[in-house]
């Protein structure tokens, strides 16, 4: 495996029983890692954790010291089993604040009647922390330090990212390149090995695939542009050689 | 948030950078929950980490120590970026070696011919281990101790499951009911965190919508039926008073 690319680095932290249960499907996780890769930030680490507090707290720090962000998604709304706000809290050693900004949003946007206590709960945040907009729904996200607390929902995740990017430091964009060969992964496996050693600065996966026909994805990620080129070049080379067929060749994005 | 009911708990670790790049959306982890829940374990954490020996190997030893079973998915195919079985191996402290049924059976399927040194690589396991059944493409999983080891492919970790079931104590399994309540979800917060306190025994989450229409689904998951009846007859009551319409009242699964 070559050395991946990734001068700026983020890890998920997708806290839910809901997702470990498999009732409900994460569709986050992708979103996330393809939003990220256009502004050159990688994904590299991605837990998935009950909602316990102390649970998500440990996650929250083995995270956070060991990329350069983290995103969280869910337990940010109105109810009991909503407490990553808490746990965020307990991780930074920091007590839970009503963030003054927020209560003012929450109470122009539902009036004094309507601004119940499980909708109060919503502008609490871990002290020291920033608001993250919503235009969806209103009640902010929150940044503390190099953590980014997202809601669940996909869209409302979503809008507030748009609302995030310019607080993120932004590195190389890592280029993908790949390339459908309709042959068993084993017989061209050796070949890829030795391309890949080849073209250390590339990182080439293999992804077998069965069902209508059977073969591999062959994936080409690298920041520099001419060593996927070359790489591909050799991947192409070789299996024209070999006498496999190719399928939507090199497309570049 | 209650005590979630876990008598017998497990960990998944995704083993692959193309699931971290976006590219390939994971469908083995809804999958793995809801078997695993029909047969009384709890999956309580996932993570998903890159094709990088010492990452796979530190996640494998943080999880396979933490809980009663670790499963792993990826990285067992026949090319340079299938590195799981060195990963684990370095985990256990213990060398690769050649497993003779492993490569029996792959000869006797490949013929001499076909077996090519990248299949043989594919008869690899950490010293100690045994083989779990791939009924689809004959190249085994592999469990050594409490640790599954198979294919990301989902048709094969499927497959593979079946070979493993016999290999899992099982415990208790957790009954789930569920109600779609159509109120925003900070309406019904305060009087589902009473609920909750009333019925410690279960772990009640609220999961709101948006799109058409909006609300909020209500899961009540716990071991003992008759106190999911108890709360799930709670938060109907409650919502009636209320009038808040619901749908898709409580089916116990």
């Amino acid at each position: 495996m070559a050395e991946t690319v990734k001068d700026i680095s983020a890890a998920l932290l997708i806290i839910g029983d809901e997702i470990l249960s498999g009732r409900t499907k994460d569709a986050n996780l992708s979103y996330l890692a393809v939003w990220l890769n256009e502004i050159g930030i990688q994904l590299a680490e991605v837990r998935v954790v009950p909602d316990i507090e102390n649970e998500i707290a440990a996650a929250v720090n083995a995270l956070r010291l060991k990329f350069d962000y983290l995103f969280t998604t869910g337990g940010i709304g109105p109810t009991h089993d909503d407490i990553t706000v808490d746990s965020v809290a307990a991780a930074f050693e920091v007590p839970v604040v009503v963030h003054p900004e927020a209560y003012r949003r929450m109470l122009e946007y539902y009036g004094e009647e309507n601004f119940t206590d499980a909708r109060k709960r919503m502008t609490r945040v871990p002290k020291g922390a920033e608001l993250i907009d919503n235009p969806v729904s209103i009640a902010p996200g929150i940044r503390i330090d190099n953590v980014f607390i997202m809601a669940g929902v996909p869209k409302i995740m979503q809008s507030m990212l748009e609302g995030i990017r310019p607080h993120l430091k932004t590195g190389r964009k890592v280029w993908t390149s790949s390339l459908t060969v309709h042959a068993p992964e084993s017989k061209i496996a050796e070949g890829l090995g030795k391309i890949q050693d080849d073209y250390p600065q590339t990182s080439i996966g293999s992804y077998p695939f069965y069902g209508q026909g059977y073969g591999a994805n062959i994936v080409i990620r690298s920041a520099d542009k001419d060593a996927i080129d070359g790489a591909m070049g050799a991947v192409m080379n070789m299996c024209d050689a070999m006498g496999f067929e190719m399928d939507h060749p090199t497309t570049l994005s």
